[in-house]
């Protein structure tokens, strides 16, 4: 179950990046599973990776590699790779190394990606033995089948591009994602990979990443689990750009960091609308905060609470759960009497209780919609923020219930 | 659904204490929902109260009136009087102002509970018309019907009572309490009434409920909300000790708060045993924590993961997402390699993996069990907590999406 459409839109080519798939065989026997990305030199590559302590192996890897001349990503579905121990980090850096022999760099210049099941080994010689077959078919415009061949429980492809103009260059930022299930800030059982031709220092493209990412995927919730896998990574080739972007007072750093935290935001926001077992898509806005801080909590107290999101689930205006999740996020010295909720532009909480107008056929008219929007005011700052998330319905309990089997 | 058998056990009356139950018809029309509690003069009362910043009315009510010399509880299921504004405060108070006219007592000894829907008023002329006929029917004896008077959502009545010579005299505990949902630490949608006939000085009473609730009541948690309304309620009503306890060092002290502590726990543990949908019962040791604040966070960390409970609802040994919610706790610098999980005595994860003797048979006999303990060491202190949970089930959200309906 998924919401809404999400048609997978028209991907642009990344100049100097070339995609390719192939089928490994791992967990998923009638789809491609592996995805080489091959970058050309000198592009810069950024990354942000899951905070969790039980980081998987190609998480480790990874750090171990950035800063640095990245060349190619391998990435496969069905295998997280994670709490595997020595042996899962041996099967990582393993596949560094013979991807690097087949393509002529060194192994450091190879990030490894695995997403799936945790605490399996890798059968790391189907990897490797795919290799070959993905390097055959690289080519810029595979973006589409590479957003399948990194989905696990997903049911639909993930992807966002745009084009704009940077001084004289046109330049283009696309980028790819999976997630459906374990999302909550710091990352998810996600992957994202997004791309531009532009050519910006990578210590600015760093900069770039982090904020683009607490806009997004640090801003969505489906059942509160931090992933062992999350890892975020952003590409600039330079391959479209006369000169590099060096310094954030370059005018073309903000038009390319709008761009891109904008593909951040529809990928993170795609996750969000396949989330598992899904039936609606929910926009949390908090304001009136003190800080960013209790409005971030605010709103993840009610994106995850199972009484709100069972709530949501039913269709059933049961605005009590919501205001109960509010008053238990911490929030120091709360006045419950200040604080109003609206359902979209329906106000039902003001003075500590329901409001005078409220109306339950209101209430019920907005809990119908597919896309629902609750606006929180603590009335008590300036700082406001906004999260998404879904509801929880019986099919997120099938499917997780159901996973490993 | 709930777990195993709990069958209501024998109720020792407790001397100087008397319960009365009527219909009031505020929501549930076939059973009584009006539950009164006469203490006699001279007990001691002690309470402790949600931490919700959208507290309900009577925990407002309840605040104002503790310490004191309290003489009366009243107690009504079906509406929770909580986000119910000012007037929400004037009816609690007005249900006070009634049962002390009826009793003769001032208004300020009368403690009001109440437990169901957030967010609508209450009924309150139904529940002081029931008033006369909870009074008519006050008896030492009425424990089981004053506990099923208290019921929301759960399958079944709780109870716990036990009997212990303190010196020379014979004592009674007895407890009943109500609960299945939106159970967490810092209480619940949780009332709990605990009545012992021993004599207590008041301020000693009040630690003895504070430590017990924190080995109990706020070690359990279903789904992770807390509500607006939980209280918990200790009464010492002297009439069967000669002579008062008022200090830790006389050893009657440490006699009556094991045997208090003990049924603390056994009414938390049966809220859980009917946590809403629950199948199976789950106990997380959290040992080897530098604090007991650490082993409280891996603990509800595991407890509260989404993943997990369906995974244990599907009696399916993914001791990964165990792995990966012990790591997203946010414990400080936590060594993943030394970490141990067991399920029940077998050894599922040592070394940041899975144990090299570990079968998967192995897992899959423990977590077909319906009361599973998961064993967590994080090897780097002398901490240890406990807390109790439930899986996640497709009953679970039925439960929750039809609540209103």
């Amino acid at each position: 179950m998924a919401i809404g459409k999400f048609p997978f839109p028209k991907m642009n080519g990344i100049k100097g990046l070339r995609l390719g798939t192939a089928s490994a065989n791992i967990r998923y026997t009638d789809r491609d599973d592996l995805l080489i990305v091959e970058i050309q030199q000198g592009a810069a590559v950024a990354g942000v990776f899951t905070q969790n302590a039980f980081c998987a192996a190609p998480v480790t890897a990874c750090k171990n590699h950035l800063p640095g001349a990245i060349r190619y990503l391998v990435v496969n579905s069905g295998n997280a790779n994670a709490c595997t121990g020595v042996q899962g980090l041996a099967d990582a850096n393993l596949s560094c190394t013979k991807l690097a022999e087949l393509g002529k760099v060194e192994s450091n210049q190879v990030l490894p990606f695995s997403t799936g099941v945790i605490g399996e080994l890798m059968p790391i010689d189907k990897l490797i033995a795919a290799m070959p077959a993905a390097l055959d078919n690289l080519a810029e415009d595979n973006w589409k089948s590479a957003a399948r061949a990194i989905m696990t429980t997903d049911t639909r492809p993930k992807g966002s591009s745009t084009q704009l103009e940077l001084g004289d260059d046109t330049v283009a930022v696309t980028g790819i994602a999976k997630g459906s299930g374990m999302i909550k800030p710091d990352m998810a059982t996600m992957l994202a990979y997004i791309a531009t031709d532009a050519k910006v220092e990578p210590g600015l493209l760093q900069d770039m990443l982090l904020d683009s990412t607490n806009a997004s995927f640090n801003r969505i919730t489906v059942d509160g689990d931090t992933s062992t896998n999350d890892s975020c990574i952003l590409i600039a080739t330079g391959a479209a750009s006369k000169d590099v972007i060096s310094s954030k007072e370059d005018p073309r750093y903000a038009l390319l960091f709008d761009a891109v935290k904008t593909i951040h935001i529809e990928l993170a926001k795609s996750i969000i609308g396949d989330g598992e077992g899904a039936t609606k898509f929910i926009t949390i806005n908090v304001s009136g905060g003190k800080t960013s801080q209790e409005c971030v909590a605010v709103a993840y107290a009610v994106a995850q609470s199972p009484l709100v999101k069972t709530a949501f689930f039913a269709s059933d205006a049961n605005w009590g759960r919501i205001v109960a999740a509010i008053g238990y996020a911490g929030v120091d010295q709360l006045d419950d009497t200040k604080v109003t909720v609206h359902l979209d532009d329906v106000l039902i909480v003001e003075n500590g209780g329901r409001a005078e107008n409220y109306a339950e056929a209101d209430g019920q008219r907005i809990m119908s919609q597919e896309n629902i929007e609750i606006n929180i005011d603590l009335n008590r700052g300036e700082n406001h923020e906004r999260v998404w998330t879904t509801d929880l319905s019986h099919d997120y309990v099938t499917i997780n219930a159901d996973y490993r089997s």
